[in-house]
């Protein structure tokens, strides 16, 4: 699969009083971006939970390059970087509106039926 | 019943850039304060959902008095103000360390059965 | 004015263990809409920053008449409903898919220069 | 230096629908306890942000081994790792009640002047 972008423009409430984005909110935004794309693909993730099947971070790694500001443009750029067994890794970059890479990460979901909690094979998702 | 205190030191990612607590937090901090309440009289809130009983806000009324900055404690005060039927209403204060006002608001719960969704009567709780 | 409309996905971290959106965030998305409208007659609100005005919020009051779930547009009305002196009161509507009222709010906010804090006339903002 | 400890309960709002503690509020709570270390030798936080000193997030990193839940005491014990330059990296692990780990984590800050912002030795800290 090819890369997904999405655009979030940073909210009041995301900023902190050094003037930035907190550091937390990332990881926000790339968790609607990662189910921006599945609902691009036809999976919307509403639909994945209600087969009792939950997708809970269980890494998740983050480079802070450069600040966000509050009312800027956050381009998100999302590609499924590995796909195997139960786990999925999602990478991210995310590029302010001069273009530049402000932060990367890697966010790795686990595939676990609710109840009770046992992981299941992707198959199970279509 | 008489007030019930609980101490809140305000946390760096409850500022925004402004420099000041943002106003939305207050209602987290408010909800945090009537379950310890609610400890306090011997019924911890999770074990209400346990029961699938839960008690959604329908109601809340703030006044924002001064700010609440970072690193402050601020003294929350608690007080059921009435409980009719599957209504309760809290009435809450917050204080500065000097002892002042910064805010005031009420907050009123239903008491709802999960699924099907319906009130119920808070003799249920007990 | 008119009302001014903006439209808001819920997303996976506004949720809590009820399934719903957190009431408080109700207030972040109000705070958006009204930066929104205000960018919309040509004052983005980190310009009035950049003049050491602030506009917090003094009063926020809502009903909350219906849940809000995950991944639903919630379309947000938003009127200033009055501006007398330093203060400005916003007046809102929050509706789900179906049209349906789910949310109704006011919010109140001051203008106060920056430092030293005293409020300021609305004709400074232009 | 040693470790440090800090008790934190999983707040009402700090959940998500899947019925664990957000992801994203590991890093909030990772802050406040390594500000809370920081406090226990003498410099809070807010003091360094007085001399025009800030410490934003430049990496993050976290494993989640079991979920959190609602009203669950979490013990957070944080470490300085190493301190070089202009930058701190902080170990922490977080614990339930059974005393198991439920998460790993890394946090480095860099210390930075506000404006102009460069990086600063941490000397001048003292």
């Amino acid at each position: 699969m090819n890369s997904f972008q999405t655009i979030y423009r940073v909210s009041y409430s995301d900023t902190d009083q050094m003037g930035y984005m907190h550091h937390s909110n990332y990881f926000k935004y790339y968790e609607t971006a990662r189910w921006e794309l599945f609902r691009s693909i036809g999976i919307p993730y509403h639909e994945i939970e209600k087969d009792d099947i939950i997708l809970p971070v269980i890494n998740a790694t983050a480079k802070f390059i450069k600040p966000a500001v509050y009312d800027q443009e956050i381009r998100i750029i999302t590609r499924v970087k590995s796909f195997k067994g139960a786990r999925i890794m999602f990478e991210y970059r995310a590029l302010n509106e001069a273009g530049e890479i402000i932060n990367e990460a890697q966010v790795t979901v686990a595939c676990v039926r609710k109840a009770p909690a046992k992981p299941v094979s992707l198959q199970k998702l279509s």
